[in-house]
């Protein structure tokens, strides 16, 4: 059930029999020469409705806008500063604790996230467990938040290399790719890229990475993108994010 | 053109010929026994998408969670505290400016951002005009930023007082739970609702507001929405939207 | 009574009978070339004390400097970021609290207040009503704060109208100069304006109203102002105010 | 020149014959059985006046809440978080700057707010030096702050000495509360205090003042107090404080 | 070189020659029933002296206590919030930038701060990509940032698995326990532990990581550690990550 | 006790007997021609681990980088804001006072710390304060922070006075100097220095201290610096430390 297609008494009554939900978290990121600005939200989204359809789990609404100052060099990415997006992972998690939740699965659709949800996690423990400072620790509810990247299942690894080998790469990926276009098939924009694998390697900030990645990607040839391969890889991300999910909701 | 549905060398060609941008702002909080959660996100997106088609805008991602304390004694009601959603505005439109995009429009779906997004403006704002103490000024870009909320158009006013007259009320109003029925059909709750037209009146926090509208409602009778009529409201409102924007745009 | 003027044992007397105490706020920058710079803090402290001596009401210290990004091109202007107004009026609402006053009356002088201070509002709801996430929610006292401008009062606007017709405008007024040459006559700088009344029309940041508004007054003819007019107006906005605050305080 | 008293192309004309500024900082808090609660923000406000008077000077507008979180524990103390005080002295500070006012002497009132205005020039200024990193450094301009307590000035402790020997103690002394009976005779308390001189001591948070300090003075007796040895006090503040903002204007 | 030894003209040549440094961090939390407090920050100070002894590198001062929400369950353990880490690695960087340092690289003692000091390599970034909006960008130096953890390097990594197999663990591991008795002899506490290797598995807050790690292990059996064995983890770390440093120097 | 050479269970055991902790603070910065970067952390920790060693007070790790904006005209001079220094207070004692710690005692090494650590305190003591607008004021542990400079030991003075006279100035003293020869003897520098005695005098901002004080010391003469002459300076130090600690726990 999405949270936002779903009335107040609706998650009242969810609310009588699950603490869970599933926060699905993307970027606003060039994606190489094909791909979509939107690719890492879309993922993520996509990922997330499966597995509350599979699971029924409440879906939150999508974190469009990320983490991605190192995609500054390309038109059309945007960034949260990091300092921002804890606050707003912070708010979101507060606001629905209000109400009872307590497991907050992070459904993540971008690496540059990583690093600053990890963050926000414990900027969120760290506001109760610092709480005894002003005498209100005992009362404090148990949340927990959990962080997964849709590209950790391990059928979505065995499929990608299945299907693309090392084309796969790690940014602008054909897997990635091919997940938005199985969602919007009209966007889909076959295209032959030359170097058919883009370079690799480290970089530093955004000026850094234009530098190294001229037309965006690393690694990767998303030349090789296709909705029917989106639609299984798709399938595959849901598959294992349901069992992730489940198993960690009876666990934690 | 949706951002999140171009490539970034879309973006880049579409900056040659437009500065604007549209950025849909919506809420996720409760709408009343039969309302959708997420109405008011769902609302400036569809406007907002419209508004894209018909002028050619770039559309910028959905910003979901907006300003909705007082919305709180519901379950699934989320906000951002006003100072974290000044924050992410301000993130998004430095990001966008980064790649020249200099005129921004807040098409807005909550009454509750409209202060907040307003502090958010003057924030950015001032953070350029105080920027002599650091020398910088003589440089800055002149962003500018509006905020129109969908329903300011005249043709969905008039629109909506022919449909439901004194029924339309102030929040989780048949016009705009007719909206997102439009745009999510499978998610149409018809009711009869208990009373019919809802209480009115001010509130201030959100204890206050569940006392004095205990379902949700304020002087609302969103019984009457129809998925028909939310087609209608929602042309009505992408004509007064797109009318307005070209017109700022000429002007800014 | 105002704060600044009583003793501790005089405020603490003053808590047993009431919980209300009227805020001031207006704004320091430049109001036309004979309006003074202080104009709205000066217009919002008068009517102020003036409720207080009617209302027996409690007056705290007025907040000077307010929200004027806008004026930011006329020598003088002050303003704060609107993120420092809001810890501003969190942290003196959160002060009073302590001592058990409960509902705060801002007396607004200044229409760029507006928002930011309705955004204050909503972080001290929010700091409240988020609590939950760290178990301290029940104890929480029912802070309720109110917004008035002293030009809302009904008597204000019919007087303004009768006085000045279209002259009124809307920044540097003739009834909000008159009324501060009603308190510091000495400063009252009769003068013909060129031209008498000013251009009106929309704005964004500080160069932008510089640009529209070369002298400053937005629609006004301040030129009209007098002592007299200013003492008549400020007994009408005095009425008014003490009004909305006996009412709001029975009711709130 | 008081600055909420004059017009923009006034304060235009003083800012091509000085870049100096006189900025009062006071306090609302407890100033025992018989001060005021505004004492020392009357206390800043009167003396900066004068100084205006005496050199010309402009006179921005008071800072009339402080930091003074220790008096808490007495009804209508209010305070701001040092970090709230630090972002307005920086608004103000840097609003200022963007009209050319270049020297910024703070004539303060208030022991409390010594270290939170000391730390706040420094956040200004590091908020200039650490600009390297953003590449604006070569341009600052030169901004100055200087902080000065009006009972600083050798004429006002000669005369504390002669007027009150040991009773002037170090809160709530008969100097201060002199001073502000001098500007408001009505609100002059005659009082015989028991015991007619507070003890004397250190104290860390609200709780631990109250608890030692029960009435709120400390080391003094302001049952002394008198409007016209408040009138002495005030001219020999005055007179102390305009030397001393002339000579720091000339060397700074 | 370690900064804190040298003089100013000392450092002024230095950056004649280079301009790179070494940031050590560490964390100030429980290690178990024989471990220090200090384990991380010790272990990376002392790798990051003989870095500097080595290649020569500037070293900075030991940023002592990190982020280490989850070990609040101990007495004795510290964190910084992660907002508040944030803003020490920006002004620490951002200071060292104003006289010329480029290079900095983080070597870490604990893995609780790698997603929070990434996260402010990203707040530093975005400081500057955002810059545009104020006009500032084109200025902006090059600075780049580096995280490696002293535990990463080859040699480390196979050394800990021919002393310690499976008895290493995850925290408070015999590897950096005996690296901290190394450099503090004094404090070697000797010790049987049981079990002898404690249990292992996800946390997530304080809360949560005391009831599943009792006496603060996780999965390590640190009454294997010895001076001995430190001597010869020390060796291997501080050639591991000169190599890693002079590389990266090189190449960024 | 040093906290860093703690093993948890051994802070556990302290706690049963006190509730006091040393807080050594220093920064890093310039230190004129001869003196080291980190004289001022050197020092307060130096002593702070004396006063452990004589009275059996913890000591917790030594904050290195302090305020010290004024310093950053000279190579290797680091400063945190001070709104980043009062975060950094605030999260190491609300850390330590979940454990029970309840009397910190800030051995400062840095005249620039001064007014920054002082509002930190307030800034803590206004969290608990202003809490009732939470409603969990009345929880509060009694937490109380105290500032104390090492030299402000009259032992100290005296001995200063006998060894340099007026030589001693006020920056980059010898016997600053000297106490950090004492505790490196291999960093000891000993010169001539020309002029002999540094000029002496106010300083602004950074600029305004590097052009006043070009070799970066006030009033001093460390060349007359000597590990001896540190050895007594810093026994005095101890000494009069440890009867401020010992004489403030028993009353505080």
């Amino acid at each position: 059930m999405q949270l936002q297609l779903a009335t107040w008494p609706e998650v009242e009554s969810y609310l009588t029999r699950s603490q869970g939900i599933i926060m699905p978290i993307g970027s606003t990121e060039q994606h190489g020469p094909n791909g979509l600005v939107g690719t890492d939200a879309i993922c993520a989204e996509e990922v997330a409705k499966g597995v509350g359809d599979r699971t029924g789990a409440m879906v939150a609404p999508t974190i469009s806008v990320g983490m991605a100052q190192h995609h500054l060099g390309f038109p059309g990415s945007m960034t949260l500063r990091p300092s921002t997006l804890i606050a707003v992972v912070r708010d979101m998690v507060e606001s629905l604790a209000v109400h009872g939740f307590r497991r907050f699965f992070f459904l993540n659709g971008h690496g540059g996230n990583i690093a600053t949800l990890t963050a926000a996690f414990s900027e969120i423990y760290a506001g109760a467990s610092l709480a005894p400072a002003s005498g209100a620790a005992a009362n404090m509810p148990a949340i927990r938040c959990r962080l997964k990247n849709w590209w950790e299942a391990k059928q979505v690894g065995a499929l990608s290399r299945e299907l693309y080998g090392r084309a796969e790469g790690s940014h602008a990926t054909p897997s990635e790719v091919s997940m938005t276009w199985a969602a919007y098939p009209e966007a889909a924009k076959p295209m032959t890229l030359d170097p058919e694998i883009a370079p690799s390697g480290d970089f530093a900030d955004a000026a850094d990475y234009r530098r190294k990645f001229p037309d965006g990607r690393i690694g990767s040839n998303p030349g090789l993108s296709s909705v029917e391969a989106g639609q299984r890889i798709l399938e595959a991300a849901i598959a294992g994010m349901a069992a992730e999910y489940e198993s960690w909701l009876k666990d934690a």
